[in-house]
């Protein structure tokens, strides 16, 4: 097959003190760390639109990337040359994952026959390779928001034609997820939101969100999709609202229609700092409810207010996740996607694999921090230490449901002192960054 | 009774072009509005908390505002003194309705017990009051979050102690509503929340915060209280994340802990703004999930990151609220609470009136916006129009469940033009403009 | 000429009553305000970027807008239908003025000479039709953001060659400014900042972008351009940090360079909410420092971090910066230019004029609102009541440099009361209201 | 002198594996980094506000902290007793220097007289106390936010009484800061701004805001203060608005004024992040202009809208700064101020030492990264390269004035190809991580 990032050679481990731009020198694939390898633990995955499909457009200037492919106008063409060099790009980097939007590996045709010829014929052509390289499918989607039918969103549409569309859509996105062996199914409503209230039946489009997912619900297990579906939080952007605002909001809404048995999230750092969350938080609210599926790794920046979608290298970010799946017992069937595009004024074929690159080595390193706090257990012994009170006495009965107001009432009447301890705030942030230098 | 604000006559109505500082220009309390006198409809409630006990202290100084009884010492007094001032405040401005804490209204005292006891006589000579003006109460609550005890939360502390003390609280708190036949009791948790991750048991604090739900829930079916459990979300501030971030994540959570059956939610504008919400939005949220409850009615600045609890006097805000309400059938036993402070450096006790005169004249201006908007139908029709493709055909069937991903693929295969409508996003702001301004 | 626009009618004003969405309620372009029509008061100013050439493409989705022109592939042929366009739609709306960019009203050709050669053509063309239609450009700018040869800057750029091109294509959009009679040439800066410190001599882009505004002034002298030059503060977007954050910031840059003298500021709504500053914070800043030069009236939504450029609707905004307006004698040589799109959503070309209608109808009214506001000096009353103990005693010394620390010492600790006033902000933003409503 | 944290030992060096709270891991006060000593380089000075006067509380409750000198209710001999246990805290930590507010050493009395005899007593202890331990005043401050009377501002009144009584306190403070020695003087405006435009002379406040910097200037003068004058930007809080925004805004101030020779500016992480900017953004902006003071190091929390002043322990910030200030050639005479507070929750007195431990263990890490950058110089290579065709050809001419807009356009024209390189922003983020984890 023909190479096409002929400047990049396999990336490899070179340790820490490595200067070799091209190298990893803190992910080290099949290094154990507690019992699994680093591969295992992390289960790194491209993203199949950032890194083959994108072109560094932003509202205010036109593409920037170059791409092997530069210069092949046809669309067919240009499709299987960039699923080739999907497949280079994932052997490079020593990737065993991917993740794609529908619309991301097949051009659209005339119609929606047409067009889901040339998604089959793409689709072999990705089952072929993946078979040949060994690789897999993390999770599929559909993309519905690039299209102009989309325009008023898709399940959450005025529009019944459109809805019907979008449906069909979901149901051939769910086929050829389930025919490359796809191991989770994403929703991210990037139009299921509304631009003004004004216009707007908000319970209409909600129960109509609701209705698709029974749907597919249904039509997975009609066609013997046994991976788990995920809806992926954001608050706003393109819409001015989003319906599947955060893991809250998703929470809420799943239990609602009765689908939190068949749903968990993917989520997205960036996406949690657009809705004012950390990362974190995140990842442990979802975690606490049981409704942990996957992660988008990239970060935002603090001080821009849309989605930038940056490689993830702030370390911090990487030991807490890690932390959380840790705790999790693992993300599989999930795994850590990057939704991250280098920046436009990194424009060279080179920086995409600086960017995961960074990222990977971010992640290693997070991750060996993190086993580190779990397995000395400093953290939750702090924590334990601290709801002591719960474990014994007024605190046990609490628990376990023995006293109402009436008791609490009297026991706080005889209880003429209460005394609360230092929550260490400051120690426990010093500990993470002692944590962190010392790995 | 001794007269507190001497400089402040009783406010009337006296019409839209009056220049007297101490006049309604739009709020005339017995103008019919679709059949409800204006007063009916707007339910406005004193909060007891701004309006009598703040001083105008900030992060950075000390208190500025004048109030009657500056000078007296004795705290029992004081709490005299300002009940007699709030009953005539309410007198001024013809407010019929106000809401408190347990600790706005009466000092602590040595220990429970005791302050139970002033509370109690407080309390009786609040109820002799209420009788003698005709007044009554939205809503009670328990204040638990400016003591240090609980500097780690209350029902989401981590000291048993603590815990047993917030729930003899809440109970007298419930006690007290009831004897003063609170329409609502109000949970706002201001500590229910986290500082950081790294020294919280994020599950457990959720846990007990249901649990205490649920005993305020039983007792008071014991003590035979009938008003309305609300709870007012909040993202953040004084913690760094407070569970009750916003309608969604209470949703969640009362959903979770099937609470859903007792629970609505007191939206707060502020609040709403720091959750990166608009005000409607968070009420038409709570509306569509029979949650509505009641209105913290104030406003935030969109440059300022804290919780100002300005006077509220945007028009848009007033207008699309009052529409909900009345999209609602009304906010009843709910109603619209001023937790609303005037500026630090609004410091004269006619300032008081003065904001209140000011949020009033515009939710009053607002309800009449609102309630044209709702007579004429011009926006119900757009939203009509826009959805009227799941009113027939293929919509009529996706709505009435009639239709499965095949069914919807075998459609969307057949149908060659999909052609969606502006949403005219433009004119509808024109058109709410042009209901604001000719009014 | 070929009609364009045929399903919209020349917009007329028909009053407040008026249901004719075709139609202005507010803006009476004759009609007299304080001696000077509407017209003359608000200069409106068309912006061929958002209104000709965009086709609302967002970060999610490809263009929606369907436009007259959709179909012609021949560049110069479009460009030229949309100049056509252009004018039937600035004389449907009654709008005198407009503004462009280089690379909206011309494509691109080969080479800078070709690129030249074009535009010269299209800016023959656009004489003929201004000469015709009896319109004028408020300004022109080039636009250097959107070529990937500026992906690192224009006069900001790490790349000499591409400084030598930004340097030649100002120097080629003053030519043509000036040719068609431009009141005024803007500088907006849309890459002139960085995406991070880490590769970024700040120091050396600050000094290079100063030496192009020098040669800019030498050229614009030696070409007998005497139209006011003019920068356009934003913080960010596309950039992370834009140098010409808001209007301080623009201050420091120009007097440090000696500049000020030179240039003045073009103030855009959603660029000053970005900043962290209200519209009216930054007209005013501009306003005392003598630097108000023009403005780009559109709003942002104080929920979204990025530049969404919505129609002006908000009243508040209209009334307090016509207000500062009329403080400052007007904003002519400046106009008030429509830099806003509409919706994505709102795609139909009759969209684009419902858009216009709202934005002028709002400032129309808020003309009004801030007239009447400045006509009967209420506010100003307020304020010099205010600061009245510094035009008497020790406050008028104070302002004539009669005391120095000594002096103010001696006089300190003489007077024993110091009694300050309420600033009334309650009453003030009522009083504000009142304006607004009852106008 | 009797000993006030008795729980706590001197601080000493332990190394990075040490487990004992109270030691540092990586501060090591005598260690050389690159010929000068830790401490030289990084000049730690204790607040004496966040650390001797404050008590925890916030807007919604009351202090938490616990004090050695709790119970003392004599203000002076509690203001003694501060003293003493400021000593005892230095002196245990090892740090050398203190700056201060003149109301937070000393008590008011009832009129400025009897404040400045007060403060004349404290002083001469501190001097005492500071002759004796061998202690520097990094900078003296006027409070002028905290007082009642400033509640439209000192310098920016509308009350010339207060403007004289502001003129007073800074004239005493200026003396005491130069009796006790102190390196710098700094400015912070909390009241300086405005809280609403409609009852503001923006300009008058301006005006008198630089003629009381004259008048410091002057005085300073007369009494042989040859210390450095210094702002502190604050974009906002407690004002809506605070006149010093940013960096960016004081400079424009000070050009304007004609005191940019005589002030610097005293930048703080968590100011900067309130106005949209990094850290390392405002420490640039600020030596690229030679206005670099000192710095205020804590951090915020880029969720919460308010100063929440925690202790700095970002590694990336601290390194990213401590590069600025080598670059900068240091930061004498400023110094690096914990202007820092434990959590409210962090309440018992060791918090406050492992607050600072937290804090200066990070700083420490950061210089160490910073000055191995500094010394290898990778980033520097990196921004010279990318800047080369400045040095040589057409981009030598620009910078050396050589060229106008014909000799560049006439340079472009024939330039037929221009080639951009990469911007590697990925690679240099990883390049910092690589230089953080090695460290």
């Amino acid at each position: 097959m023909k190479e096409y990032f002929v400047n990049v050679p396999v990336i490899k481990y070179e340790g820490k003190d490595s200067k070799n731009p091209f190298a990893f020198k803190y992910y080290n694939p099949d290094e154990l760390v507690g019992g699994k390898t680093m591969k295992e633990h992390l289960r790194f995955t491209m993203s199949y639109w950032h890194t083959l499909t994108a072109n560094g457009t932003d509202p205010f200037g036109v593409g920037t990337y170059e791409k092997p492919w530069d210069g092949e106008t046809d669309p067919i063409k240009l499709a299987r040359m960039r699923l080739e060099g999907a497949f280079e790009f994932m052997n490079k980097l020593g990737i065993d994952y991917f993740a794609f939007h529908d619309r991301d590996i097949a051009p659209e045709g005339k119609d929606l026959a047409e067009t889901n010829a040339i998604l089959d014929e793409i689709v072999a052509y990705a089952k072929e390779l993946m078979a040949k390289h060994n690789k897999k499918l993390l999770w599929g989607t559909a993309n519905m928001f690039s299209n102009p039918r989309f325009v008023h969103g898709a399940a959450t549409t005025c529009n019944a034609d459109v809805y019907a569309y979008a449906a069909a859509q979901v149901k051939k996105a769910l086929e050829i997820t389930n025919e490359l062996g796809g191991e989770n199914y994403v929703f991210w409503g990037g139009r299921e939101g509304y631009e003004t209230l004004l216009n707007t039946n908000l319970k209409l489009e909600q129960d109509n969100l609701a209705r698709l997912f029974h749907m597919a619900v249904d039509y997975a297990k009609k066609i013997g999709f046994t991976g788990q579906f995920l809806i992926e939080p954001k608050p706003k952007e393109p819409t001015k609202h989003q319906y599947d605002f955060d893991v809250a909001a998703v929470l809420a809404f799943l239990r609602k229609y009765n689908l939190d048995n068949y749903f968990k999230v993917n989520i997205e750092a960036n996406h949690a700092t657009l809705a004012g969350h950390t990362f974190q938080h995140e990842v442990a609210m979802a975690r606490i409810n049981g409704a942990l599926g996957s992660l988008d790794i990239n970060q935002g920046d603090p001080n821009l207010g849309w989605d930038t979608d940056q490689f993830p290298t702030n370390i911090y970010d990487a030991a807490l996740i890690m932390y959380e799946v840790l705790k999790n017992g693992g993300i599989a069937p999930g795994g850590l996607n990057f939704d991250a595009k280098v920046r436009r004024a990194s424009f060279e074929a080179e920086d995409l694999f600086l960017g995961y690159i960074a990222g990977m080595d971010t992640l290693a390193k997070g991750l060996k921090v993190a086993y580190k706090m779990f397995e000395e257990g400093e953290f939750e012994k702090v924590v334990e230490d601290r709801y002591r009170s719960f474990s014994e006495g007024i605190g046990k009965d609490i628990i376990e449901g023995k006293v109402d107001f009436e008791a609490l009432e009297r026991y706080a009447l005889n209880n003429s002192t209460i005394k609360n301890k230092s929550g260490r705030q400051e120690l426990l942030e010093a500990k993470l960054n002692q944590y962190i230098f010392n790995e």
